[in-house]
């Protein structure tokens, strides 16, 4: 790199202001290197013990009726760790046997079968790269100012690779009839949590995965099988999955009738609101955080749509009045995470910094205020906002 | 789906005779249903009891100085789990504080900088999925017949989403010399493994990596420091990065001297063969496996190649009479892992089953013969010769 460029690229980065990296010739005094043999070499790797990143664990009465999140802030890239997915359940973590678990899949098809772990392995398979986002993720948002951090707001997604089966193929094995326009799949968890589904979707791109991120489902994302309903709210991604039965209506399970709608202004409400729509979370600087002074700032998040891949984040660093694009980390896959890094100079000055996603549909993210407007204020659920980081002099970051 | 459409699938796919999935309009009788609350929820999550897949750990004398390999036919898409991502050291995996861990970068710069784990995070980043290979895997094939399986001829290759600084970015703060033209990497284990590699490829893709897969980087891949270098043999992919240092060539040291070299035919031999070429390896069916019977098969498989993207994998299921075309997973990313899957109707005759990559440069994977005409027999390393694997009328599958 010739002379001038490396000049050029500080002066646009700023980072050569960079504290810590001071100027030495050899390596500071507190590191000691090892004098012995390190340690021998094993069947199933852990973390190191100085890593103790972890998912919130709520203070409740009942912890098998409840949910953990993701710590967006200490996750880096696309792919969350299976370790810190995101879980939500209602009724526990059951423990399945894979070699006794079976998929039913029956109702209207011409030849109803049962499907061992081990016929769904021998099948046609696929992977891909998808988040999971729960139709509650950032709920809190709708009311002003909403969670602390990140995690608190946005760590209700997850993004994983999962391989199955496709369900085509599944419905194809079983004769889809003519009639069958819904599907009803069901958990094998003990409240037996069931979601209706359109065929259409099923037929599209849906996956009875039985692997994420390379090994077995995690207990926690519905070991030994998982629905996987790529861009759908979490809720209908089933796990512990155990029966698809082919109906020709939605079955109003208890799961979407008392849960999962949206309740509008008028009174009104909206059913299978199925699509998470286009979102953006900056994790750095986010709430909590503090800067340590002004100078160059990588500003970090993740953005994601389940319309498909993301096309553009947007990044205003003065509250919005202006905006300018953030760089997208390659590959942006369709209906998964995509990273997104912004250079910035922070000039030491309060400030909000705030991300919009656009995706491949042209679907761009909406304010708070465009959103309450379309939506009114009472749902919980599928709220999809642009989130406000306000930046104190200090270097505070907190809810805007 | 129109029925047509349905049958001529199952026509083309064979999967009409599955075993087990047989009509019934109930559960098995196996299945139990939970009849209680499952687990609570939990800070960090692990696998089910369930599942055994581990990595081989050989009995060794020293179990610092060897090696482990990915179970590659029991892991799915192109993720390998941090856990059992393959892991090789020459003296034990170090423990370290990440507190208290600094990487010099000195020799021909300008201003030789240390920097602090908490220095290179706030850097400008980059993630990417890139497979790492060991120079030696594949080793014993140069002696056929090779391993038995998959995992043990193969499993010295593992893909993962690596997050870090680019190495370009910390050559540019110090101000790198126009004399500089090798860097020389050392880790932090007590052998100081260390290797030279050209300030091109310093300068192009290398990665000063914190994160693998979401996380920090396990112990075993270098906690908390690795230099990620794409497409070049594991060996210099240094782990537990401690130094750079910027020289005016190779520094000749002991693991570049010692090893890592390829002994030709006529008794020269080849120093820094950093490339690993194109190659993929059949893992479903694959040695030690064994088919339940005629009818349909997934082939499976991994193929890579330090050149860039795989383009094609070829499939032969008879000994590399015909060929046909793999179906290859998307995204196929440049110097990771792409799976790949062949729909086959076995006749329950005895044959061969033969995968051959080719990447994005147009190199295709040679034969053992052509691979041995132009490299001898001499060396341990960088073997990437088609694997064929030895169908049994009984449904065996063995070496061929």
């Amino acid at each position: 790199m010739p002379n001038n460029q490396r000049r050029q690229f500080l002066q646009i980065s700023g980072i050569a202001a960079l504290a810590g990296c001071s100027p030495q010739g050899t390596t500071t005094e507190e590191e000691k290197l090892p004098s012995a043999l390190g340690k021998p070499i094993r069947a199933y790797g852990e973390r190191s013990p100085f890593e103790t990143v972890k998912r919130a664990v709520p203070d409740l009465k009942r912890p098998q009726i409840g949910s953990t999140r993701t710590p967006l802030t200490e996750t880096e890239g696309i792919i969350t760790p299976s370790s810190l997915h995101f879980e939500r359940h209602h009724a526990g973590v059951p423990e399945l046997d894979p070699a006794k678990h079976t998929l039913l899949l029956h109702g209207l098809v011409d030849r109803p079968l049962v499907f061992t772990l081990a016929d769904l392995k021998r099948l046609p398979s696929a992977s891909h790269i998808y988040f999971v986002e729960c139709a509650g993720n950032s709920g809190g948002e709708w009311k002003a100012p909403g969670g602390p951090n990140a995690a608190a707001s946005f760590g209700l997604a997850s993004c994983s690779e999962w391989t199955g089966v496709p369900l085509r193929i599944l419905l194809a094995e079983a004769g889809l009839k003519r009639e069958g326009k819904w599907l009803v799949a069901e958990g094998a968890d003990v409240c037996k949590m069931s979601r209706s589904l359109p065929i259409e979707k099923a037929l599209d791109d849906c996956l009875v995965a039985y692997a994420q991120n390379g090994e077995a489902i995690r207990p926690e994302q519905g070991y030994p099988l998982r629905l996987v309903v790529p861009g759908y709210e979490g809720n209908v991604n089933v796990k512990w999955l155990r029966q698809i039965k082919i109906v020709d209506q939605p079955n109003q399970t208890k799961d979407e009738t008392s849960k999962y709608t949206d309740l509008l202004a008028d009174g009104t409400s909206r059913q299978f609101t199925f699509l998470m729509d286009a979102k953006s979370v900056i994790t750095y600087p986010s709430g909590g955080q503090k800067l340590s002074g002004p100078g160059f700032q990588e500003v970090r998040g993740l953005a994601w749509s389940g319309r498909g891949a993301i096309d553009r984040v947007d990044i205003s660093t003065d509250g919005g009045k202006t905006w300018e694009k953030a760089a997208l980390q390659e590959p942006r896959l369709p209906k998964a995470f995509t990273r997104f890094r912004f250079p910035w100079n922070w000039d030491g000055k309060e400030t909000e910094l705030v991300a919009r996603a656009v995706d491949s549909s042209g679907y761009m993210q909406p304010t708070r205020e465009e959103l309450t407007a379309a939506r009114g204020m009472n749902s919980a659920y599928h709220y999809n906002g642009v989130k406000v980081w306000k930046i104190g002099a200090d270097g505070s970051v907190k809810n805007g």
